[in-house]
């Protein structure tokens, strides 16, 4: 594919460069950028460098945020004695819309993945521990992706935190609400097995 | 789904203003940016005002440039009497991959589409009338989609275009190479029967 513009191919190698788009799909999102006025396609630009300029990490969980801390640590209607560790913003997104969590979070940053040579030290590890340590967290839930990744973080997570005595829950592991049992894989089956719950009316 | 940032909300419109990018999927790109760094995200940027300000529509094919005229059009080595008119530079892009055409381009910057609101009038066809006007054009080949819009197009170019005494060609329709026959659609395959051709060993 030989594009006829530096400009357009320097804007295609910088779309093809966000994670799952190819040079193709890069070129008709350009193509089609391309087609729009001067002022529309500087409000695009500007919305990713004010992005980076103005967005923090929340100082207490790494939530993103405008401000200081986030709007979860600010609200007052939250129980800050329950944090619930996820791997990055989009799992409170998801969490946020069961309506069922009412305590706080902590984010990851990622989870540890030697294969993409991300160790402990590239994750907020430290500052779950020091918000552990104050003696005012009730409960710490592990939310993190049911992989071998995941199992990695909760177990090196556990060995760090099981010496301020706080009980540490993970979520429930079986099968999806609404698939057919046929179709659930074997692991899952056998751990929904071995976790079997009382059956209530 | 409640962003906590309407900074990063801002810029998931923008990048779900694309084509094809939902929500979802433009919350993932926008969390990979900013975990880029100031420069790499100026250069993200950037790189679409650039483009907006340098490229080109080549003066006599509308093919994009970073020149007055486009390279197929200065190339002394293409043939200005045969004229291939297609939607959009990626047909010129897919048409050049195939190294067979040694002939220049003009491009629509779209088909006619009642259902999208583009008639005539949004469409270089004047243009195209001027160049077969002067009497240096030996054929006009048309290479539209094969859609309703494309034929509907086709037969609007070629009334227009008929006055002029040049011959006009499409791109054959047929069974794609590669494909098997039982899947072909009816209306292909009924074409391509009546549009049989001797065998050629």
């Amino acid at each position: 594919m030989k594009i006829p513009s530096k400009y357009i191919e320097n804007a295609v190698d910088q779309i093809a460069s966000l994670p799952g788009i190819g040079k193709r799909t890069a070129l008709r999102l350009v193509l089609q950028l391309l087609s729009r006025s001067k002022e529309e396609i500087e409000d695009f630009s500007n919305s990713f460098t004010l992005m980076k300029e103005n967005v923090k990490h929340c100082s207490t969980c790494g939530n993103v945020t405008d401000m200081e801390v986030c709007g979860i640590c600010r609200n007052p209607g939250r129980d800050k004695s329950i944090i619930c560790v996820v791997e990055d913003i989009r799992d409170i997104l998801a969490i946020e819309a069961t309506e069922t969590y009412k305590g706080v979070y902590h984010v990851l940053g990622g989870i540890i993945s030697p294969m993409d040579g991300i160790g402990p030290n590239d994750l907020n590890i430290t500052s779950l521990i020091n918000r552990s340590s104050t003696g005012s967290v009730k409960e710490i839930i592990f939310a993190l992706s049911a992989t071998m990744e995941g199992d990695t973080t909760n177990f090196f997570l556990y060995r760090k935190l099981k010496g301020f005595n706080i009980p540490i829950s993970t979520l429930s592991r079986g099968v999806s609400i609404g698939s057919e049992l046929q179709y659930a894989d074997e692991i899952t089956l056998s751990r929904s097995l071995l976790n079997r719950q009382p059956f209530e009316v």
